[in-house]
Parts: C-alpha cells; sequence; structure tokens
C-alpha cells in the first residue's frame, strides 16, 4: 500500500493580496518540506482571498491570479521546493469549452498541483454555491474537467468545496476514475455547529467513492465572514486520521497508506447531477514510495458552541482590525452586557493597548453605568475616558424641538457623532455594539448606536451574548484569572438609558422568549402560520414580525459583522424594504 | 389572416401586496375590456411586485402568489370579464421536473394565460438573469416547457423577460413551434438608453422568430430599481406598431393581424441552449374573429437622456416615499446644486406641501449659501426653515477636541442628526444629497450627509447634475414659468463649506475630467491599465482608484437611490472592503 505524507496548510491569506497570498504558500509549503511531507494543500482561492466578490469580473485581476499560479510553481522549484507538490486554489482564465456558448467570459474558482516548477494540472470548481451568502454563478464558470494526477503512486483528484456538498459531479467522476485520494480544497463560512456536519458529509462522500478524502479549510476573516479552519483527512470507511485546531492557522500533517494505482480509464463519463465530465490523466511520479514510519497525527478536540463562537468573533474582530490596517478600535460602555462583551472580544483580539473605551453618560444614566464600565476598563487595561453629553443634547434641543422617540435617539446620535470624532481624530476604528436580536426588531438608533465600522455581535442573539459573556468568565476563573466582565453587567436589567428607568423589556418581549421567535422566523424562515404550529404564542409572532419587517431600512446602514448563524443580516438574508407583503394570517385570510 | 386587439398594460404593482396588485389586474382588465380587446397582457411578477428577493424564498409567499392566480382567474369571470383573455406574471410553486434533481426546492417566475375562470397555461421563465441586479438563480427554477394556446385562430407563446435576451431557448422554442405572436411580459430596470437597446433586440429577435413580439413593461420604484414602460409591439419584419409613454402606468391598445394558426407540432425540441424545452398546446378558441375595423396605434416618442433620467428620479422618488407609506420629507438645502436638484425632484414628485427644506448653516457658511437656499424654497413652495449649527458644533468641541477633518466631519454630523431628529419628531422622510461622483470618491461624511433614508441622485455622476438641473430650468422657462433652481445654485463652484473657503476642488480632480475616469472604472470595469489606454491621464487614474477602493465602507452604509446608470453603487457592483488588490501598474509590476 502506497504511502504519503499529506500536509494541510490552514492558512489566512487577504482578498487581493496576491503577492502577500503568493508568500505564504512558500513560507508554508517550506515548513511542510521540513516535515517530510510529499504533498502540501492549501484552501480555496488562496492566492486571491475569499470571496473575491467583483474583483473576479474584472479582468486585470484574473489575468494577475492566472499569471500567479505560474510563476508561484517556478519560485517554488527556484527556492529548492520544487520536489514537494502543492496543491494550491486560484482564479483561473475563462476556459475554452466545447459545450457552452459563455456569453459571460466567466473565469473559473481552480485548483493547480504545482510540480517541479510546473502547473501540471488544473482543475475548475464544477458545482458553485448560488444561495446563502453564495454568489458563485455571477462570477464563475462550471468546469467539466477531472485531472487524475498520479503521485507515487497514488491516483489524486482535487475537488472544491461546494463539490464536496452537492450529489454527483467531481467525487462521482473521482469514483469511476479509482482515485486513492480527494484532495477538497475549501473556503468554508463558519456557522456555529458547522463543523461537525462537514465531517460527517465528508466521511459519508468518502464511503460513497471508496476514497481518502482530505479537506483544507482556510482560517480568517473576511468581512462578514469567518473561515474557521478545521481542516481533516477521513478513510474511505470514514475514519477522522486527522484533525486540525479550528481558527489558527497553521499546518496539519498525516502519513496516508493508499491504494495502488491501477485505472487509466480516461474520457467522458455521466457524473449523475446532469451534466458529463471528461476524466484526464497526468503520470508525475508513478512508482510508490520504499516504505517509511508513520507519524501519528492529531485530532483537536470539538468546541462547544461558547467556544466556538467566541473564538470565531475574536478571529473576525482581528482580522477586520488588521486586514483593514487599523491598529486601534474605540468604542462606547454602557455598563451593559452588550458593550461589556464587545469590549473583551476586542481586548482579546488586539490587545488592551489597542482598545479605547469611553463612557458617554446622559442624564438619565444611572450610576451603576458609568460604575461598570470603569471597572471592566479597569480590569482590562483599556484606555478609558468619560464624555458627558448632557450639554451637547442641551445646545441640540435649544435648536430643534424633539420629544419622546425622537429626544431618545438624539442622545444615541449625540454618543455616535462623538465616537466617529474620535475615529476621526485618533483613527481608531468605532466598533459597533449592537446585537442580533436589536438588529432584528430595529431596536436602535440609525447613526447613533448603529455607528460605527465593524460590530462583532451583530449575528449574536442577545440570550447568546449573556452566555457568551458567562463562557468568557469562566474560562478566566478556571486559570485563576480576574473575569474580564463585571458580573453586575451579566446580572443588571437590559436597558437602553435613554429615559428614566427605561427598560429594553418595555418596547420587547422577554429575551428567551424573543430570541426562539427570531430564530423561527429569520434563521428558519418560516411563516407566521408555521412559526405557530411550532409552538410559538400567536401574539408574540405577529408583534416579531412587525419589528423585523418594520426595520429592514435600519438593517441595511448598518455596519458589517461576523456571520455565526445559518442565517445573518446581510448577503444570507436578501429582502426588499420597500415590501407590503405581511404574513398570511390563516388560509381563509389569504388574498383572494 | 385572424385579427385580434391586445393591451399592453403597464402598471404599477408592490412588492408584497397581493391584494392590491390583484386588485390592479381586475381594475385595468376592466379598462382593457372596455378598449374591446382580446387580449390584455401584465408584467412580469405582476402578483408579488418585482424583485421580490428572499420572499420568494419563503413558502407562505408562494403559496399565496400561487393560489391568488387562481382566485383571481375566477374573480374575473365573476366580474363578468372572463371572456376577456389576461396574461399576468407570478410567482408559481416549485415544478415537477424530470430532469433535474431540484435539490433546492426553487419556485418559478412564471406567466399564467387566465380564461374564462381558469388557468388554461402555465409558462415558467427559462432564461434567469445571475448578473448585474439580478440574483434569479438564488430564486428560481428554471422552466422547460413552453405551452402554446391557440386563441381566436392565433398561437399564442408567453415569455417572461430575460428570455427574450439571451440566445435560444423558448424563443426558439416559439419559432419550431410557428407561433404568430410572442407576449413577453417585464419587469426590466431602467438604465438611460436602455430603452432603445430594448426595441433593437425585440426587433432582431422578431425577425429571427418570424412573429409579433409583444414586450410590456412593468412601471415603477422599487428600492433601487426603477421600472420604466415603455412597452410595444413590433410585427416580424421588425416594424414597431405601437409603444406606450415611459414613466407612466396605463394602457396601450394596438390591434394586430397574425398569422392562422395551422401548426400542430408538440413534444420536446432542442432549443439550442444546451438545453431541451417541451412544446404543449392549448385549445381556447380556434376560430378567427370576423374581420373589424382597425385603430390606429400611438407610437410615444424617444425621450433625451436629462428627460428620460429626470423621470426617472422623479418616478423612484415618489414611489420610495408613497410604497414606504411616508407622506412628507425633509432635506437639508446648501445652497448648491446637489442639495437644490434633489428639493426639485422632491417637489416633482410629491408637491411642495410634502417637502420641507432646512438651512443648516454653519459659521463657515457663507451669505450666499442661505439666500440661494431661501430663494429655491420661495421659487418651489417648500416648508422652509432655518437652524443654525454653529452653537451645538461649539458643545461638541467643548467636550472632545477634534482638528482638520475631525471637525470638519463633525459639523455635517450635526447637519445629519438635526434632520434625523426632524424625520423621528414629524414622520418626514430624510432624503439624503449626495451624488455619485462623492459617493464614488468617499468625498461625504458618514452619518453626515450621507444620513437619509433615500438618496434620489446617488447614482447620478455630478456632471449629469448639472446638466438635470439646467435641463429641469429650461423645461420650465419653455412654458413661460419661473425656473425652479436659482442659477447661481448652479453657476457657483461646489464647495462644502465645512471649512473657511474649502472648495470641492481642493480635494477632486475637476468633476469635467473625474467623471469620464470614474465611468470608465465603476460602470466599464476597466483595470489601470485599460484606463490610460482609453486616453485617461495616469496620475489622475491612480487618484481616483484609490479614492474609490479606499471609500467601500462609506458606501456599504449608505441609502439606497435609484439606479439609472449600467452599474450603480448596490447589488450592480459587489466589492469586499476587505480588500487589499491594487490595480497592476504594468506587466513589469505584476506579483511575481
Amino acid at each position: 500500500m502506497p504511502q504519503l505524507r499529506l500536509a494541510l496548510a490552514q492558512v489566512n491569506p487577504v482578498v487581493g493580496d496576491l503577492q502577500g497570498n503568493a508568500d505564504q504558500v512558500v513560507e508554508w509549503t517550506r515548513h511542510a518540506a521540513e516535515r517530510g511531507a510529499h504533498l502540501v494543500a492549501f484552501p480555496e482561492m488562496m492566492l486571491t482571498g475569499y470571496p473575491a466578490e467583483d474583483l473576479v469580473l474584472r479582468s486585470s485581476f484574473v489575468e494577475a491570479s492566472a499569471d500567479l499560479v505560474d510563476t508561484l510553481a517556478a519560485r517554488l522549484a527556484a527556492e529548492g521546493l520544487g520536489d514537494l507538490a502543492v496543491i494550491v486554489g486560484f482564479v483561473d482564465r475563462t476556459p475554452a469549452l466545447s459545450t457552452d456558448s459563455a456569453a459571460l467570459k466567466l473565469p473559473t474558482d481552480s485548483a493547480a498541483f504545482l510540480f517541479r516548477g510546473q502547473v501540471v494540472a488544473r482543475y475548475a470548481k464544477h458545482h458553485l454555491p448560488n444561495y446563502g451568502v453564495f454568489d458563485e454563478i455571477r462570477y464563475f464558470t462550471r468546469g467539466d474537467r477531472l485531472p487524475v494526477v498520479r503521485y507515487l503512486g497514488v491516483d489524486i483528484a482535487m475537488t472544491v468545496c461546494e463539490d464536496l456538498w452537492q450529489e454527483g459531479g467531481p467525487l462521482t467522476a473521482a469514483r469511476l476514475a479509482t482515485s486513492g485520494l480527494v484532495v477538497n480544497i475549501n473556503g468554508s463560512p463558519f456557522e456555529h455547529g458547522k463543523a461537525d456536519v462537514r465531517l460527517r458529509l465528508a466521511q459519508r462522500r468518502a464511503a460513497e467513492i471508496g476514497a481518502s478524502l482530505a479537506y483544507v479549510n482556510m482560517v480568517g476573516g473576511q468581512d462578514e465572514l469567518i473561515f474557521d479552519g478545521g481542516s481533516f483527512v477521513v478513510s474511505p470507511a470514514g475514519q477522522p486520521l486527522v484533525q486540525a485546531p479550528r481558527f489558527e492557522d497553521g499546518l496539519v500533517v498525516v502519513d496516508l497508506g493508499l491504494p495502488t494505482a491501477t485505472d487509466d480509464r480516461v474520457g467522458t463519463v455521466d457524473v449523475g447531477d446532469g451534466t458529463l465530465m471528461a476524466i484526464e490523466r497526468v503520470d508525475l511520479r508513478t512508482s510508490p514510495l520504499r516504505p517509511y514510519e508513520a507519524h501519528a497525527a492529531g485530532i483537536a478536540p470539538p468546541l462547544a458552541t461558547e467556544a466556538e463562537v467566541y473564538a470565531a468573533l475574536v478571529l473576525a474582530t482581528r482580522d477586520y482590525v488588521r486586514k483593514n490596517r487599523f491598529t486601534s478600535v474605540v468604542l462606547g460602555l454602557s455598563g451593559g452586557i452588550d458593550s461589556a462583551l464587545v469590549a473583551t472580544i476586542a481586548v482579546d483580539a488586539l490587545g488592551a493597548g489597542a482598545v479605547n473605551t469611553v463612557a458617554l453618560p446622559s442624564r438619565w444614566s444611572s450610576d451603576h453605568s458609568l460604575a461598570d464600565a470603569a471597572e471592566l476598563a479597569r480590569r482590562q487595561g483599556t484606555t478609558h475616558s468619560v464624555e458627558p453629553i448632557a450639554d451637547i443634547v442641551t445646545a441640540f434641543e435649544k435648536e430643534v424641538d424633539l420629544h419622546a422617540l425622537a429626544a431618545e435617539n438624539l442622545q444615541a446620535r449625540v454618543r455616535g457623532t462623538i465616537l466617529m470624532g474620535l475615529s476621526n481624530e485618533h483613527g481608531h476604528l468605532v466598533l459597533t455594539t449592537g446585537n442580533k436580536s436589536e438588529l432584528a426588531t430595529g431596536y436602535s438608533t440609525l447613526y447613533g448606536d448603529s455607528a460605527g465600522g465593524f460590530a462583532p455581535i451583530k449575528d449574536v442573539p442577545k440570550t447568546l451574548v449573556w452566555k457568551l459573556a458567562r463562557w468568557r468568565n469562566a474560562q478566566a476563573a478556571n486559570v485563576g484569572k480576574t473575569p474580564p466582565i463585571p458580573q453586575n453587567s451579566i446580572d443588571k436589567p437590559p436597558s437602553a438609558e435613554l429615559r428614566p428607568d427605561q427598560l429594553d423589556s418595555d418596547s420587547l418581549p422577554d429575551y428567551g422568549v424573543l430570541d426562539p421567535v427570531l430564530e423561527a422566523y429569520i434563521e428558519q424562515d418560516l411563516g407566521r402560520e408555521a412559526m405557530i404550529a411550532a409552538g410559538h404564542d400567536p401574539a408574540i409572532v405577529d408583534r416579531v414580525i412587525a419589528l423585523v419587517d418594520g426595520s429592514e431600512y435600519k438593517r441595511r446602514q448598518y455596519p458589517p459583522g461576523p456571520k455565526i448563524t445559518p442565517r445573518n443580516f446581510g448577503r444570507d438574508r436578501r429582502l426588499p424594504i420597500t415590501n407590503r407583503w405581511r404574513e398570511p394570517r390563516s388560509d381563509a385570510d389569504l388574498p383572494a
């Protein structure tokens, strides 16, 4: 049984930084060589970053990526790394297709197999996702060829991300070609719980195709998406052979025993998804290695929901700040749980020295607001200041006569204006502290508390905000550290403090009731009747639907923030602002 | 030659208002009946509104639409309109497909043929656009059947919008089935100059298929899209037989002489786009009418660019305001051309009584700013007020120490906060007055002049802003009215007036130079080298690219505004914020 030492490089490219991304490939290939690997695989669109969105429609970008993969192959050889095979994702030029008129000249989302200074095989992604956050039919031409590379006596096929998720297609071609190893390269966005789904899917697919399946995922944040790593290899029997840690870039190495390549089938095959694919063969090194002693590989332990979500938010915040070349952030601390959690995420992401916190008390702010904010800053070591807003609010009130909600919003906007002023003056990125429950119901002020450049907990429901705060404090306590978040910020009833004695519960259902209804309506996209059938209270369902539907305009102007659920507010959920649809109240109420 | 009186109902549905849209179908069908029509056609997705975006993914919405088309057929018959055939667009349930696994149960973008209380034929859109502002592969299953309805001795096929634009597909099926009339129903978004393109395309297609081609388009604004009407019919020889006015809802009626139906071919045909379609037949009334006297039909004159863009902006503003149930708007008047044009559009859209204008002078505002703003308000009759911001800015400055750009932005944000306060207090929608050149270059303040609910000139380059202002004044002068916009607002050099003697030209190239470079980079998506090859100055190209690339984050939080160019900032151009791509400066500079 031929052996092969496979390295999975789950690294963190930057969208558009082709040179820097190529440098990372060289650096990690050198690490793989030092660990004796025979093949190292990098993620989907490693050279361009992913998703590159409409950059892919610009020919200068596609040409740069397609040229770069050739120069990268030559550079690896020149640096003495040519004998280590490399699989790397990139954007390739528009293919010549026989079967498609390709009216739009779209490129391909491709994997290249590099060896001894050459690109010896290119595979173009076959299944293009066009749902959820994905718009890949906008960007790419579908590939219809599967090159199988014979290397060290093993037949190796490359596939890309969605190819694993759909029935039929290149995995079927790989089975028909009797591939011994399929290397699936990914840019698979994080959602809580998705790591298990991926692994189980890969186990099923490996069994279906009777081959080992390697899954290498990207790490890092890119605007609203987080790539969580967790790369792995499963055997044809579905056994996990190695699993990388999540949310960290790095290399995992595994020694595989793989079947001897014997099949030479080429040509067009029906791949069971209504299309045909061409199997091609590339012979690189047909003889197996002499047997060597295999090393044991590690399996990273699974993470609980709070642990994976918290790690995801820290990574997303760090990458948004750094990749956009900010070195510091500023946020308002209300003494409440949302801003306390965001400050803690920021400190964990960037270090306390990069985090500026500001208390912005109004005439309605309680004493504990200021005290809890100061206590958090003290515990975490942020640069803290206090900027009272009452005199500014008074100056506005002398000019314009505002009441009730208008007066409440004014206070929030004065705060937003101060934070943006500090950002402009000092170059800090403003972090927005709103959570998903607020954003869903419109319980926020446009240009007020919603102002900022990045919103770390934008996709985190309020009940999960509390869980994360408790989890983070417990993590600290477990190692004998002071919990970073004052217990009072966790325990106090939530309040916007925009009028005397205001509580969130004056305007919203209890969050323990609200969040499951929001999940049903937003993440599961259920209609009214289906939500009620699922056991939610009809009156609350109606209230929540009205709040969510009526605040789409606010969400459209909200800053980006990391996606952690199956459906975030952003590319995942695209609703019109102008929208008179009201969920039917029963069959009898359907329009007639 | 059988005759048929065809009515094209280019009407204005509201997204989600299924009941109201069905009411419109009944109302306009009655008008068509009174004018003796035998067939009346309504636009794409008439019953649901278009685009309904992710509403289409909700089963309660699809079920309501699919049920409604049946109840509508029955209602038309009950109201004595059953003998008038109706073609209407709606969203239909997921079809049973033989050839596709349809893992995602997506519905169809369909046309129904209603007659005598029944839905006698259903056609599902075959070509689904997934580029530009369109994401239809996200939403719909592609149809693969073409029903041909024999009615009054004529064979009539229905197609939907994009079916006309792509080669092959249902038009090929219609040709193979020897259809005498193809009715293409549309929700085709406006871009300046597109009306001509549509007509020429339809002329070519009619000739290709040897049939008359009727094109009925929607009218109205839906968030960023404008539907401009301009419905028409062309003969097989490419002769326009009728053309409706643009930007107005209404009915055009035309008497057609059409070939006698004789073909009975059914079954599967190759439609030349790599797919097969099934031709089906429905016999409704196979005998032609007795000959009758045909009426002459009108051809609306074409519109010049300024006229069509101005009409588009008025329609978009009116519909955004009214469909979102606002009754009034407020905007800041700086005395400059942008806010003057927006105020004029608002008055033309809503009437002066619904328009509130506010001058917000700072310590740096010039006398002419206030005078020009007041003069515009006087000429147009808006409710005008003056709210000086200097004292409020001073109150901020006492609290936080801001300099240079931070101090300039502060003034803009105080203005934004006042306008939003007036909006919250009085229920006015805030109109944002920024133009496309500013938005492209980031020459605006987040939460300052970019605050608001709708931005009427968001997609209008500054040079076109001036042209539109001059054109609107000339329109008034031509009929002896006072020009609505003070000449001084048109003639003065543009300035943000955020510091003493500031001019736009301190920060930006002259707009006459800037706008063509922006068009090359944004609308044509050219890379640096291509822009220089097209004759643009390299230094300015570099400066513009840097400005545009660096301000993506601002655009992401900008309010919606009407698309009038081939590529607006919005769904048309989707770039990452985190983006280190820099256009290669020459081949030698490509990453290596």
